[in-house]
C-alpha cells in the first residue's frame, strides 16, 4: 500500500526543564552523571527547587527524533500522552509547528504532563531526572491501527518499558506494522534502561519484532553483557536486523549480516549540551531512509543532525536541518 | 539606614516564549519588527499556533535586570504578579534560584501568568508580542513599604504604565523610596511605550520622581521628540538625573550635568537574539553602583552583561556573569 507517513514515532511525551550546573551539585543531589533516572512528583518538586534558572524546551526521546526527521523532510507522526495543561499545550504545539501529525488525545485528569529535569555540566554532559506524569496513562487504545498500517516505519523507544501500559501500546504497534508489511525500528534509549529490561529487549530481537535497532555503544554492550564493544557489535550482526550504533565522538556504524560501514562524527565547535544527540542521530538516519539514500548517507545525515543539537541547549533543532543537509550534499 | 537590598525591581512578571522565524512571517502576522506590542488572549492563541517550535525562558524587563544584577553579586528583590500556574511557578523559581527576594503573592484567580511571544529573526532582532495576563492585577497593595524603605535603589520599568493599576504601584514605590532617602531608577523600556506615555514620563522627570534614567537612543529621541540623538542627550543633561544611554553596537553613555562619558560595546562573536540587551545593560550598571564602582566601570559591566545575553536565545544570562566580570577586572 502507499504510505501516508514515512515514520510514526511512539514515545514518552516529555517537556525538558534544563539548567546548567556543576559536578558538585550532581553529587549533592546524589544523581548519577550521564544517566536518566525516574523520579516521583515529590522528588521533582525538591529537585526543581534546588536547581538553577531553567530553560524549558519540549523533549522526549522519540519526539525529538520525530521533530528532527520532520525537519529533514520526512512525513512524520507521533503517539504519546500529555495532559491538557500548559506544558502539554507547549509539547503539542512544538510537534505540530514542524508539520508532525499528532492526534493522541490529552489526558483530562490524572498526573500533569511529564517533565525531565536535565542538569547540564560544563563538559556538555546531561543528567536526566524524569517525572513520567501523564505518560503513565499511555496504553494500547492510543495506538490507531490505521495510522500504523499507513506508516512505512514505526519507531519505538525503549523508555516505553517504564510506564505501566506503554509496552502494550508498543507491542500492538509492532503487531499491526508487521501485519501491514511495514518496518519496526527501536532505540535502546539508555544503558540503565537496557539494564532494567534486558531480557525483554533481547526477546524482541529474537522473536523478530524489530527490523532496525538504534543503540549507542554503551547500550549495546549492556544488551549483550559483552566484554567489549567489538563483541557486542559481532552479536548484533547475528540478529538479522539493520543495526545503527552511535559512538559519541568516534562516529557511527551501520551493522548487518552483510558487514559494517562507518562514518566519523560531524565536527562541532563547542559541545554545549549532549541532550538529544542519539535522538537526532536516529532522526537523520530515518530521514535518509525515507529519502531513499544509501545507508552511509543515512549515517552522515544522523551525524549532521546530532552535531547541530549538541551545539546548543535543548534537544530540539534550532537550525533548519534540511538546509544544513543540502549544503552538505546529503539531501536533494 | 542600613539597606538590606541594593536593588528592588518592580515590573511585569512575564515568561518568554521564543521562536526563530523570518521577516516573511513577521509580515504575514502584521507585527512591527523590533517593537513590543500588547496582544489579547485570543491573539496570543492564534500567534502561538502559527509560530514555530518554542523555547520557554522566564523574562520580563525589570525581572531580567534583577537576575543580571543578582548574578553580578548585588542583593536584589523583585515585585511583580504571576498567577499560581505552571509558568508562574517557573518564573518564581528562576528568580529565587539566583537568590532574589520575591514575595509578591501569586494571583489565585483571573488571567494566567503573562507571556511574551518573541519572534527572533536571523539578524538577531527580536519582536515581542505580550499578553499581560496576571500582570493586570498588580497594584499598590503589592508594594511592601518596609521593603522599599530597605532598598538602596528602586528600579521601575516604563512598561508598568501598560497594566491598569501598576502605575499606582510605581508611584507608591517612588514616594516611599524618596521619603526613605533612597534612589529611584527607571527604564523607558521601548520607543513605542514612550510614545504611549511621553507626557507622563516627562512629568516624572520634571517633578523629580527619578534619580537615574536608563534609555536607548531611540527611546530618548522619542521622549524629547528630538531632531537627533545629540539634542536628545543635551536635553537629558538638563534634567538633573544620572542618565544612562545605550546605543546598540555603538556602546553606551553616562550623562549628567557634569558631562558625558562613554564606553564601546563589548565584542560579541555572533548576535543570536537581542532580547534582554537593555535589561542586562541596566543590570550591569546597577550591580556596579552597588559595588561602589565608578560610573565608567558601571557602564563596562553593563556592556559585558548585555554582550553575554545577546549571544544566546533568551533574556536571562546563561553564564556566570560575576566570573566574566572578574576576568575583565570589573569586579573584585
Amino acid at each position: 500500500m502507499a504510505h501516508s507517513l514515512d515514520v510514526l514515532a511512539l514515545g514518552n511525551a516529555i517537556v525538558d526543564v534544563l539548567a546548567r550546573t556543576d559536578d558538585a551539585f550532581l553529587s549533592s543531589q546524589a544523581v548519577q552523571k550521564g544517566a536518566m533516572q525516574l523520579i516521583d512528583e515529590e522528588r521533582a518538586e525538591s529537585l526543581f527547587a534546588a536547581m538553577g534558572p531553567a530553560t524549558v524546551v519540549s523533549g522526549g526521546s522519540a519526539a525529538n527524533t520525530a521533530v528532527g526527521a520532520a525537519s529533514l523532510g520526512a512525513r512524520v507522526g507521533f503517539v504519546g500522552k500529555v495532559r491538557d495543561d500548559e506544558l502539554g499545550h507547549l509539547f503539542r504545539h512544538d510537534l505540530q509547528a514542524v508539520g508532525i501529525r499528532y492526534d493522541t488525545a490529552a489526558a483530562t485528569d490524572g498526573p500533569a504532563t511529564a517533565r525531565s529535569f536535565i542538569l547540564v555540566t560544563p563538559d556538555g554532559e546531561r543528567t536526566m531526572n524524569t517525572y513520567l506524569g501523564s505518560c503513565q496513562t499511555l496504553g494500547p487504545d492510543d495506538v490507531d491501527e490505521a495510522l500504523v498500517a499507513a506508516s512505512r516505519i514505526v519507531y519505538l523507544e525503549g523508555y516505553l518499558w517504564d510506564p505501566p501500559a506503554a509496552k502494550e501500546a508498543f507491542r500492538k504497534a509492532v503487531a499491526v506494522a508487521h501485519r501491514s508489511g511495514n518496518q519496526v525500528a527501536m532505540t535502546l534509549s539508555d544503558p540503565f534502561c537496557v539494564g532494567r529490561y534486558r531480557a525483554e529487549f533481547r526477546e524482541l530481537l529474537r522473536e523478530g519484532s524489530l527490523d532496525i535497532l538504534f543503540a549507542n555503544q554503551h547500550e549495546l554492550v549492556s544488551l549483550y553483557e559483552a566484554a567489549d564493544e567489538e563483541s557486542a557489535v559481532a552479536a548484533l550482526r547475528q540478529e538479522g536486523v539493520l543495526g545503527i550504533v552511535t559512538r559519541s565522538s568516534e562516529g557511527a556504524l551501520v551493522v548487518s549480516r552483510d558487514g559494517v560501514q562507518s562514518v566519523p562524527a560531524f565536527p562541532v565547535a563547542t559541545v554545549v549540551d549532549t541532550t538529544g544527540a542519539g535522538d537526532l542521530f536516529a532522526a537523520g538516519f530515518l530521514a535518509g531512509l525515507a529519502a531513499g539514500r544509501p545507508h552511509v548517507d543515512c549515517l552522515r545525515l544522523g551525524a549532521l543532525a546530532a552535531a547541530e543539537v549538541i551545539s546548543h541547549l535543548g534537544a530540539r533543532p534550532q537550525q533548519d536541518l534540511a538546509a544544513l543537509a543540502r549544503r552538505e550534499g546529503l539531501l536533494g
